[in-house]
This record gives C-alpha cells, sequence and structure tokens, in this order.
C-alpha cells in the first residue's frame, strides 16, 4: 500500500464523485495537478459566460447593468458563507494585489500613531511587494517574520513581532495556506496575538477559500483579500474579494476613491461621499465576463460543501505523502508540507535541487501538470472537487517513473507558470 | 432637411457601412444611441471568448498562461497607434480608476516639491474622486477649475491655474472629451499649458480613443488612461489602459507594487524590484477573458481606421443638429454640445429639465436607448462603426414625437444608466 487498487478502491466511494463530471475534462490521461493555480473549467460556466456575452451584452446592451450593477456584491455574498463571513461583509473587484493595497492602507490611515507593517518573509510574492510599497509610500515600516519554511508562521511569531515592535504595530498580513508548503496557519490563535498587540488583522485566502472550513467570524480578524480562480474555479484573472467586518467597516476609509464606492453612484455629485457598508470597498467598473465566470465557480464549490471537500482532500493528501514515504524518499526528494493533515492545506510539495526540469518533464513527457516555485519546489494541488484518488496516484506514480528513468537530466525545460 | 430620405441616402454612401454587420443587432427596431457607454457586441467576440473559456482555460489549463502573460501589453501595442502612442507605451490591466490612481500618484511622487493638482469640476465623477481620495491622503491640494459646461476647459484655463498656484502644480488630470457635453478639449494647447507651468500632463481618453484622431505622441503628454468598453467596443468592465511615455517610464514609481509589475516575475524573488517599461505599471493578475473580449473590439476598431470613423461621426451629429436646429428648439430641448464639429465628440447633448423621465419614457415605450446624465442631459452617443444615419434620423424624430405628446409627463421612471 498504497497502490492503485487502492485508489480506485476510494474513488468507488467517494461521494463527492459525481463532482467530477460538472467539469471539462478534455483530456483524460492528462493528470491536472495544478488546480490550485488555476482551477478547472465548470462546464455551467461555458453557458453563463456566453449568454452573459451574447444575450445581456449583445441583446440587453447597456440596460443589463440593472443587474451587473449588484454583482460585486451578490457574489460576495455567495462567498460569505465559504469563509465564515456575514451577507454584507464580502465583495467581490479588481485583483487581489490591489484589494492588499486598499485593505492594508485602510489599515494604516486607522492607526495613524502605528507605523510597522508584520509580514511573512515565506508569502506569496505579490503580498510582500504591496507592502513594501505602501511601506515606502507612507514612511512605514516593514517587519518581516522569517519563519520555518515547511511550517510556517505561528502565533509565538507574530507575539514576538508584536513585542519587538511594542505599540507600534498597525496591520498584520498572512496568508492563511502558504503557497508554497501549503501550511495552514493557525487563524484564531494568530489574529488573537494579532489583537493582543493592538493591529489588525488581514488574511489572505487565495490558498484555503473554497478548500478548507474558514471561520474569520469567530476568529475576530478585520480584513481578509482572496482570488477566485484557484478552488473557486472563478477563471483565469477572475476578479478577488475583499472582506470587512461589519463593525470595522465604518471606521475605514479606502485610498482608491473610485465611483463605484461613491454613495450615490449615479447622481453625479461633484464630491465624494463614500457609500456605507462593503461597498466603499469597490473602485472602478468590474469585468463582467470574468466576474460570472467566478459566480459559477463558487456556487459549485458551494455545492459540494466546504466540510467534505476538506475531509476529501486530507484522504487525498495523506495518500500522496504514504506513497512518498513508500517508494519516493531515496529519489532525491523532500517533503516540503507538514505531515499533520491539521496543518497541511490541499496540495503537497516536494522540493528538488532539480524541481524546474523535473517539473517542465513532468509537463511535456509525463502527462503530468504539476506547479514549480522557485527555486526547488514541485507543488502538486489536488482540489477535492475534481480530482480523483487515481489522478493523485498517477501523479506520485509518474514522478517517481521519470525520477528512476532520470529523464529530467538534460531536459531544456520551458519558463512559465502562474499561480 | 433633413428628413429620413437623406438619412437613407447618406447610409447608401457610406464608405463604412458594411461595419455594422461585424456587430450582433438582435434587434434592429431599437435605436441605441448609448454606445459612447457600452459599445455593441462585435460578432467575432463572442467566438473569441468562447474559444478562451472552452479551449484556452477548458483544455490548455494553466498552460495557457504562456499566452495570456502577454496579453496586457500585446493588447496595449493595439490600442496604441489609435492614441498616436508607440509600442511599449501602453498597457492594460485594472479599472480606469484604478489606472487614474497609479498614475496621478506615480507624477506627485515625481515632483515632491509641487503639491497641487489641478482637475475639471466638470469632469467625469470618478477622476475628481480619485483625485480627492489622493489629495487628502498625501495632503496636496486639489485645484478644481470650472470651466464653460458646454465649452469645456481651455488652455487658458490651464495657464490661469498654474499662474494662481505658481510652481506648486505638479500634474493636471483632464479628460480628453468631456462625458457629458463632449466637449473635445485642446489636447496639445492644454499639455502646452501644463508643462509650461512646471506639471504633467494626465489625459482621460475614455470618451474619445476609437472616435477621434488622438496623437499622445505629439501633444508632449506623459500620461494617459481610457476605458476599452466604448468606442472600443470591449464589453462591460473590459480592463482600462495606461500610457506613460516611453521618456518619462524610468522616472515614475507607481504605488501598487503587485507581482505582474515584478521585473522577473517567477523568480518569486523576497524583495520588490521594479520591471523596467509599460509593465511596471501593472499589479495583479488581469481578468482574461474580459481582456479577450476587450482585444476583439479594439481591433475591429483599428481595421475600421479612426480618420474615417471621425469623418462619419461629425456627419452624424451634424445632421442631428440640424434635426434639433429645426424640428426640436420649441420643445424645450436646448443643445449641450458645443456646435463647431472640431470641438465636438462623438455624441450630442441635450438638456432638458424633465431629462430623467424622457430618458426612461424613451427606453420604455420609445425603443430609444440613449443615457441620462444627471441632473438634466440625454446623452444621445453615435459611435459611426456601427450607427446608420437612419438610427441617429430615429433618435431624434422619437424624442420629439415624445416631447410633442408629452408621454413622459407622469412616467415614474426607473433608475440606472452606467458609463
Amino acid at each position: 500500500m498504497p497502490d492503485r487498487k487502492d485508489a480506485e478502491h476510494l474513488d468507488s466511494i467517494d461521494p463527492l464523485a459525481a463532482y467530477r463530471s460538472e467539469f471539462r475534462i478534455a483530456d483524460p490521461d492528462l493528470i491536472y495537478v495544478d488546480g490550485n493555480s488555476l482551477g478547472r473549467l465548470p462546464e455551467r460556466t461555458i453557458e453563463a459566460v456566453s449568454r452573459t456575452v451574447a444575450e445581456d451584452w449583445g441583446e440587453g446592451l447597456v440596460r443589463s447593468w440593472h443587474g451587473w450593477i449588484d454583482l460585486p456584491a451578490s457574489v460576495g455574498d455567495k462567498i460569505a458563507p465559504l469563509i465564515g463571513a456575514s451577507p454584507g461583509e464580502v465583495i467581490v473587484g479588481d485583483s487581489t494585489s490591489v484589494n492588499l493595497y486598499k485593505l492594508a492602507k485602510a489599515a494604516l490611515a486607522r492607526s495613524p500613531a502605528r507605523r510597522t507593517i508584520v509580514c511573512d518573509t515565506g508569502d506569496f510574492p505579490t503580498d510582500i511587494y504591496i507592502m513594501e510599497g505602501i511601506a515606502r509610500d507612507s514612511g512605514c515600516r516593514l517587519a518581516r517574520i522569517d519563519p520555518d519554511p515547511v511550517h510556517g508562521v505561528a502565533a509565538a511569531d507574530i507575539e514576538m513581532a508584536c513585542a519587538e515592535y511594542a505599540e507600534d504595530v498597525a496591520l498584520v498580513v498572512l496568508s492563511h495556506v502558504n503557497y508554497r508548503s501549503g501550511a495552514v496557519a493557525d487563524m484564531h490563535a494568530i489574529t488573537h496575538a494579532a489583537h493582543a498587540g493592538g493591529a489588525m488583522m488581514l488574511w489572505d485566502l487565495s490558498h484555503s477559500a473554497g478548500s478548507i472550513e474558514i471561520d474569520l467570524g469567530s476568529s475576530g480578524a478585520e480584513l481578509a483579500v482572496g482570488c477566485t480562480y484557484k478552488y473557486l474555479n472563478g477563471g483565469p484573472g477572475a476578479p478577488a474579494y475583499m472582506f470587512v467586518r461589519r463593525e470595522t467597516q465604518d471606521s475605514l476609509t479606502q485610498p482608491i476613491w473610485g465611483w463605484f464606492s461613491q454613495q450615490d453612484q449615479f447622481g453625479f455629485a461633484g464630491t465624494y461621499q463614500p457609500a456605507t457598508g462593503i461597498r466603499k470597498f469597490l473602485v472602478g467598473t468590474p469585468p463582467i465576463l470574468s466576474l460570472v465566470a467566478a459566480s459559477e465557480g463558487i456556487v459549485l464549490v458551494s455545492e459540494a460543501g466546504v466540510p467534505a471537500l476538506r475531509a476529501k482532500n486530507i484522504a487525498l493528501t495523506e495518500m500522496m505523502i504514504a506513497f512518498f514515504d513508500e517508494q519516493m524518499h531515496e529519489l532525491g526528494l523532500s517533503l516540503a508540507s507538514p505531515r499533520d493533515a491539521d496543518k497541511r492545506g490541499s496540495h503537497v510539495s516536494l522540493s528538488h535541487p532539480d524541481a524546474y526540469r523535473i517539473c517542465t518533464t513532468l509537463i511535456d513527457r509525463y502527462r503530468v501538470v504539476p506547479d514549480f516555485r522557485a527555486p526547488d519546489v514541485i507543488r502538486l494541488g489536488v482540489p477535492a472537487i475534481y480530482t480523483r484518488f487515481v489522478d493523485a496516484f498517477d501523479a506520485m506514480d509518474r514522478l517517481a517513473a521519470l525520477l528512476r528513468a532520470g529523464d529530467h537530466v538534460g531536459s531544456p525545460g520551458e519558463r512559465a507558470r502562474v499561480t
């Protein structure tokens, strides 16, 4: 164990098995383990986008804005239950990067006496870059904590940072699930530590929403952002979302005063008056085709249900780690994800000095699409809604075969993966 | 004159007539004079979006980023010739509002000794609101000029503002074509006046690109933004573009440091290093479905050619004004657009105290879709690429009939138009 028969058996009793048919599987022999970079296409999205183009735009023309105008809020309300938020606390628009900027700037402006932002050196680059830009522009300090690369940030790291920059930390910005290791941060304990230090908490849920249970409500966190094109299957570059706790909304002023955040948007007043509620965090006209696609993916994940998805995800990654332990530890690979299932998100990362060429060879010659993350990580994402146990098994099996054959040696490789 | 026969004759000799068949015309009896809010759907866009969804996303999956990653720059290069820019000076991403923010913040940061932004009280609200937000956040002054509402901003207004705030004006922000009156600003003279005052110039081209000739290159302007969903027919909320003159690019640092502007995006370095060239103005992952739609619309406008579109637009609006002069001046309407064709963009605005109810009645009972702009403007946009002379004639004729019948009186009306 594990062998492929076991995987087939697990598929045969998988209560989520039927959801695979909700997705476009164009090439059944291709093992796609990069749905945590770009989720697969839901079949229903084809029809929804097509209808939006041909009917809503083509026939309804500008009159269709009667319906489109509410999409940022209504799609936000569909995301809310997936992340433990309430209606009116989530809204969709702009990219994750722009949303990080808006919320972090707003948080800093609320606490002018505090001039430190705490972030994680191991976080996804855009999360760090955005904070670097804000720090430079506002003369703030960016305090970078440097946690264990496999296990990620702990509450103790935040306590130490808050102690070191006592009374000066305005904001702690972290990802809930690390994009590289898949480590799950303890949202409740870390948020508590940030609050104990007098800081606000901003979570990036890009690698967790739609994949593991999130309870922003009980965590006490004020702010969160996330993308919709990974586990939410919203399509390439689909717009991102923001969460702002209801009690916090009134106290924040976001910095980019676009007309979609104006109280009376079509009053065309010459002076900005921010909307009340979550809509004040919008900026400009949202990309409707991409927003409609996001909506379909989100609804589909809601139908499957996050608890069931999480249970299957744990079974998938446990099987992969068992496979690794039994057959792959001699092949130069190291496990770069937590072993404890409770502390691991929905992907397994393996490190290898030749990871880049291994990834390109997997794609080019082994019909497996993983993700490479510089400098040395092979990332294998197994979104439970469409990934079968045999897919996870085959991904590991083909990777082992590649390494045994040494097929990556001498591969020229070709560059490009986008999260 | 004018009568409908004249309009039919003009259609029969219209060299652009064939372009109408490139667009989805679902209801031939509906007169659509709001393409300057949301342009019509190009037929080719249906296929392009469908292919992007089903093939590029559905089959190519994350591998399609090999092609998508270059779209912001390659679609920007397609816009460049429409606005007198060179390759590498235009890039697509984010909304017009976010782009205004990035470029204005970058301009202010370059001139820290100057703390005044000049804007126009008659400009589109988001242009003003964004600058209000920046002024408040950075402690800058927003100097609002208040030009004639029909004829718009003149170079003399800018000269006066620069004189009043001598040595303090960092940036002048204006729309090339006013969203309400359609007045065309003298781009060259105004840019010259801004430069004479030591300021940088930022143009919003939303109501001019794809409709009238623009020569950013010879104007000397450093910065511009614009949307793609009006005369460029890019679809609802399609991403906007930015122009930054090549010689200016190196001297600017934009404020939102997202990973799409990182020099080596997939190197995943822990410190931001901005890309060289126009790519440094990107932020996060762009909405691909909406970006593909924008690309199709842009190419179609390029095929028709802006000089031919402009010539037809002038003929259309001249006919409408002749109709107004002959048949409508007794009906309580006033012309709210310039009479001089050279100073008028591609729409005609008529003001009336009851404009709102007139617009809703036109839509509900007269099968004409205009735009209402608070408080009193009926805006009739006639994009030359698909608007026939009979359409422009019928729009005026039905409006006249409505007013003669008094059908708007007592209409409850229903609210919502989006530019």
